[in-house]
């Protein structure tokens, strides 16, 4: 057979290795998330197309997986009803399942569906995969993970705050230096209202977005074309300018929004967050970015930026305050504030600075040579033994050439191989190879399990 | 908006609760899987339909979920290709990829692409959904986990002695009392060949896998059915009334396959494996059962099936030796064993023994009251303090009525509640409700810490 068995492009096969490596990654986010509260929820991986269309756009809409309706999907189909021109109307007859495109609107659909047996405010984090038909490349999936953090059901701004804490102890777990870009997108809307733009917020937000990565001259240049005067872009052009500590800053916007309610609300709202921020000593590391505007339509309040320092990447964070989650699902008003990890990218930026632990515990750390079957059951034993202690540990299970199972261990990374034919299960002490340095030792099996224990 | 929004038939939402429960089953396996070396692996959800298709017989084939191409599915397809009597043409135009059926398939896939990357033997294992369009009924999903652990390119009985010992250290450590029922492929053929009936294998497993269902008399009957003669039949019976010990059950076949090689061979490989089994003292929890059939043709060797003996319900892990599993994939010759958890009965055994462990670390264990702005600032430092000694903390972000603080830490079962206060700050000696006696504790900050770790 010459065929070659490959995946769809877009999706990954993930090895040991890249396992516990990601793993390491989803197990710190998980441990500091319980450690503030939040419990896990997962929904399923297919939805009805009826609860995921019209939520991401027209264009999100098109990168939707849809699902082929099981059984015999073009029963009762008539020829009119197919046409290459515009399949549309077809797929709705015979596709009436998606797979997810993000966990936020599964999540508004969790909420309304389990509102009376849910807590609130409810504190949620969820790890799971989703799927886009975008073109792949390099750094996008078609299948890939989302992390992400909400609470929900309260208006505080102790939740942002929160979320601070949760961006500065994840990544100080990870050994990654970062900075928290902050912005607040009633700022934003104070800042359309002074160049007396309030009615074209949205194409503000956009250009200030890509700020970043076209340039100040490039997105003045789009606001133009959006129809933006000349007059109205220098109103705007200061506020991309400020300088300054995070108060200073805050200090010059009091002064320019003056005139607006919105923005002076948004200012409020920063300050409040800022001295929480400041008593727990977490200012240095976060930044008020007034150019932070964070694509996304729902964002009403703070919004939230994370990139890592050391590293050239995109952001590895990132969120924000909505206020209106499940109102598309009928349950109006219910306010919520959260962040996404981006995991694929925080396995970058580790891998870049070769900062995943070294010594793993997913790993084997004793490995017995096979000689044959009487030395087998003294083996068994004594691995038996090992595993009580929580020392991982295996037996090799072929009496294969002592090169073969040395190699073995050698690939596998594991750091002792016992060596126990007839003279060491006759004198009970065991001889013990470091694989590392070469070196052998001479161990009774109680003194293995200390020396296991103490490297 | 009055409309309804749920989830597709056969999926399910994982509520908080129900993902506690659930990682704590997850969270077990994977701890004993490592102790014994096995590393994860993970495929995508998605594979291409060439890799799926004609696998799992002609109904697996129309068990699979399979997804519409993305863009233009239609384009380049005449009418004359669409036909509502036979829609499988049309499918495979317009749909190249489909969700995963089981984990073997997409595993054996993963071993050949991957082959020069591996060390062998090979031992692995994975946790992930798959996706039939099976009938919903009770019990039975169209979205669900399955929970494989495998060693592969061995051919050691060994393997199979280290399944049944991690068998045993999984349900040791949920509580669960099982019975692990063995048989040997081999020793089925043998019986076959000694009635005559060797042509018919197939037919006498499918017959004996029943018999735990279906009784004895139907079982035979079923065979009558099938062709076999009141003769074969007849030299059958006696292998379904073995009595006895593992080691009375082996003597007996021995003297009743000695006419089988084949049989005769199984017949060594059992007492291979419980030689080492009793080494282990984990005899009494196996049982050899010549009616263990397993149903699925790839099973060469040993097979294993786990009943537990406290509930009525069907097998909760299975698996058995396979001696080709990449042969489809164009890597023959490679020899394996592994099983497969079942986590969904797993999970209702442990509800309906009431085995969850009750206090889970991935709760709060200590909720500060919220009494407003001044003292949340005094609530912040706390709270990060007991974080550090890895104590789940949350303050409540609202300064809501006591009355609603109070049911919320209810509703979540936080068992400790801090009022924090203006008195309370200014003496530095914190009022702590117990939850569960109602008492309150008057403690500083230093003797919370340490109330939290002893409890």
């Amino acid at each position: 057979m010459g065929e070659k068995f490959t995946i769809p492009k877009g999706t990954r096969d993930f090895t040991p290795v890249e396992m516990i490596r990601r793993n390491f990654i989803f197990d710190t986010v998980k441990k500091v998330f319980s450690h503030y509260g939040y419990v896990p929820i997962e929904t399923p991986a297919m939805e009805n197309l009826s609860t995921l269309m019209g939520k991401y756009g027209e264009e999100g809409d098109k990168l939707l997986f849809k699902i082929l309706n099981s059984g015999n999907y073009l029963a009762g189909i008539g020829p009119e009803e197919i046409n290459p021109e515009n399949p549309g109307p077809l797929t709705q007859k015979i596709a009436e399942k998606g797979l997810k495109y993000d966990l936020t609107v599964p999540f508004a659909r969790f909420v309304v569906q389990h509102q009376n047996e849910i807590t609130f405010p409810f504190k949620r984090y969820q790890i799971q995969t989703v799927w886009r038909a975008d073109k792949p490349q390099k750094g996008r999936y078609r299948e890939f993970f989302q992390c992400d953090v909400d609470v929900i059901g309260s208006h505080s701004l102790m939740n942002e705050v929160e979320l601070v804490q949760i961006i500065a102890d994840v990544f100080g777990r990870l050994d990654i230096r970062v900075v928290i870009r902050l912005n607040n997108r009633k700022i934003l809307a104070g800042i359309a209202e002074i160049a007396g733009a309030r009615d074209r917020f949205t194409d503000l937000t956009i250009a200030l977005d890509k700020l970043d990565k076209i340039g100040l001259e490039k997105a003045l240049g789009e606001l133009k074309e959006k129809g933006f005067t000349e007059a109205e872009v220098e109103k705007i052009m200061p506020f991309t300018a400020i300088t300054g500590t995070f108060e200073e800053r805050l200090r010059w916007l009091e002064g320019h929004l003056s005139g607006s309610e919105t923005g002076l609300k948004g200012i409020a709202e920063m300050r409040s967050v800022f001295t929480r921020i400041k008593f727990l000593r977490l200012e240095e590391i976060c930044e008020l970015d007034i150019t932070l505007a964070r694509g996304l339509n729902y964002y009403t309040g703070t919004i939230f930026e994370v990139k890592a320092t050391e590293v050239e990447i995109g952001s590895i964070c990132g969120g924000g305050r909505y206020d209106d989650l499940t109102g598309i699902f009928g349950l109006p008003g219910v306010s919520g504030v959260g962040i996404s990890f981006g995991a694929d990218r925080i396995y970058d930026v580790l891998l870049a600075l070769n900062r995943f632990p070294g010594h793993d515990t997913a790993t084997t750390r004793v490995l017995f040579v096979n000689f044959g079957e009487k030395e087998e059951l003294f083996c068994l034993g004594l691995a038996s033994r090992l595993r009580e202690e929580g020392i991982s540990t295996e037996i090799y299970p072929d009496p294969d050439k002592l090169k073969k199972q040395m190699k073995y261990a050698d690939q596998k990374q594991i750091p002792l191989v016992v060596l126990a034919g007839e003279n060491e299960i006759g004198s009970g002490i065991l001889t013990v190879k470091n694989m590392k340095t070469g070196e052998q030792m001479n161990l009774t099996p109680g003194q293995l399990v200390n020396f296991c224990k103490e490297t």
